[in-house]
């Protein structure tokens, strides 16, 4: 149930494929190369999950989502921010939209900016899409939550419609990069 | 089961009953106001502890664990210490043991020094017993484990034997305070 | 012509005395120990300045101005406190005003709370009185600054008038301690 | 004397002459806009040092010296990056060598590797060659000594030889990016 439009993968020797994924906390990481709010703290809190939840039952992925300087922010480029960051997660760029500067995934999931942090439970659905930043104790407990959930039965438990917080909506206040995170502009 | 010797209880309108703490996961923060780790790290990360856990579900108490410099650190001063970093938890004074320079609850629980962080699950069992530093995405992580433990029939799964990390046996390499933590000395 | 009234020093073999600081460039921080801003801030900032600046041209000294809690900020609490942080440089406490809060050194020049940077020149002469928080570059600026300042010559540079800022008037917004830092209240 | 080999400015409506910076101090901060200590340290503090030091006394110049990723790490890209972190200063682009990796003017100075700081008196002589991180109180105090220096009698005071540190010859440890900064490999 987890949709991501990729255009490529990187980091990975191998795409990373969705059906695998059921039955695992999925952490993906919305992010540009080029935004400071993603590089200085986004990122290295991406990495610190990857460190301290176990990959048997969390899943972590960055989503290369450009919405501006499509021009520079090209998959090479971004082979090359991946190897001096040393990031040590699978890596997946969202699918160019034709037409529109924001690629697909991040439309399908109303993704307001960047950074964005997306997490989906075990049963690939999702339950936090927030744009900008996270104390890294509010982002353990929540994962840690999404890990607790039982599954397969999580689905009754849907039922009774728990969610960290309301989906996001589309944002109004689109502006460029300020304050370290970036939205996109003239939508 | 939680056992605290306390000689007074400061920032908080009466003594907790520890009674009134089962079924709840509770953080005792060992600190003393002189120790610079304490101050820096420990302190502000029990804060946060405080401001993401609802109060309903995880207990945050603070005990100050004198071992040293007795004469100073006393509950008057700790009072002051109190209010100037604008603490949000009740703090208990660890007693103090008659012939020894190591209080009673820190005794007890052997702790190696401070700051130390000691978690416990809803039904009232010692789960972490960590001396030293902790990530907060780590501290974030294992509070909501033991959260979502089932309650009152976390002991079945007691019997399955898991705990966070070793109960840290008493520390040999014990030498004052360097490095920000503090240890008892000559013991 | 610096001014400290001084009722004991402490970290130093003997009192500092002020005659020998002539021709050096004296700092001084006056801080309270259980204020916030200081020890997160001021006091780590006052022992990178030792580290960074030669002895034999800065002379860097703390001041205990305590204006609250006197009962739990005496001396020996103090000691304490300069020996599990490991200061670097003499401290001296000011002196206790008869019938007033606010020590006599803190009441002669006029600062506003803790912490607080003084910082006198080569000839003596009072150059920079900043209450609150300061970036090390700043810092690292205005000493160097003073260092190079010709002496004996300095006097009739001092005719030109430059001062790094207006000497600060007694504050009138007076309220304990906030966002770090604290004032004497009831003033 | 201060010689940049440039092929492009930007951030700046025309090129920066070096014959107008005589009488400057000038500081150049070589950095590659993938090199995660010159994003985590060298930019910001070079950012600071354009606030805190007064534009008709210090001049402050980026300097692109890239050596490696040379495919996307293009006037273009790094177009997107000034804009995205705000820089506040000009960039050079150091100007590419022919059949070598290395910049000119990374070569002609010598640099290890990024990110670098390079400190120029008034004169325009070479004072500083730095690689990888200083403490800001540290750039302070330098750039200050070096404005404080009188000119034009400079030339003489630099007969006595003073410099804050030898300058670097070529390292011989080279080894691509680790712990933040980047060297040459292959060299």
């Amino acid at each position: 149930m987890i949709t991501l439009h990729t255009s490529a993968w990187l980091n990975t020797p191998k795409p990373v494929d969705m059906a695998s994924l059921r039955g695992k906390v999925v952490v993906v990481h919305a992010f540009q190369m080029l935004c400071p709010g993603c590089v200085s703290h986004g990122i290295p809190q991406t990495q610190r999950i990857r460190e301290v939840f176990p990959e048997e039952d969390v899943a972590v992925i960055g989503l290369h989502t450009v919405f501006e300087h499509h021009d520079v922010m090209t998959p090479r480029a971004l082979e090359a921010f991946i190897h001096e960051y040393r990031l040590n997660f699978p890596v997946a760029v969202d699918e160019p939209s034709s037409g529109h500067p924001v690629p697909r995934t991040m439309q399908h999931y109303a993704l307001k900016g960047t950074p964005s942090l997306l997490l989906f439970d075990r049963a690939g659905e999702l339950r936090l899409n927030h744009f900008g930043r996270l104390d890294d104790m509010v982002v353990g407990r929540l994962i840690a939550q999404l890990m607790a959930e039982p599954w397969p039965d999580v689905a009754a438990e849907r039922a009774s419609g728990a969610a960290f917080g309301a989906a996001s909506a589309r944002g109004e206040e689109l502006d460029g990069c300020e304050g370290g995170v970036c939205v996109p502009r003239h939508l």
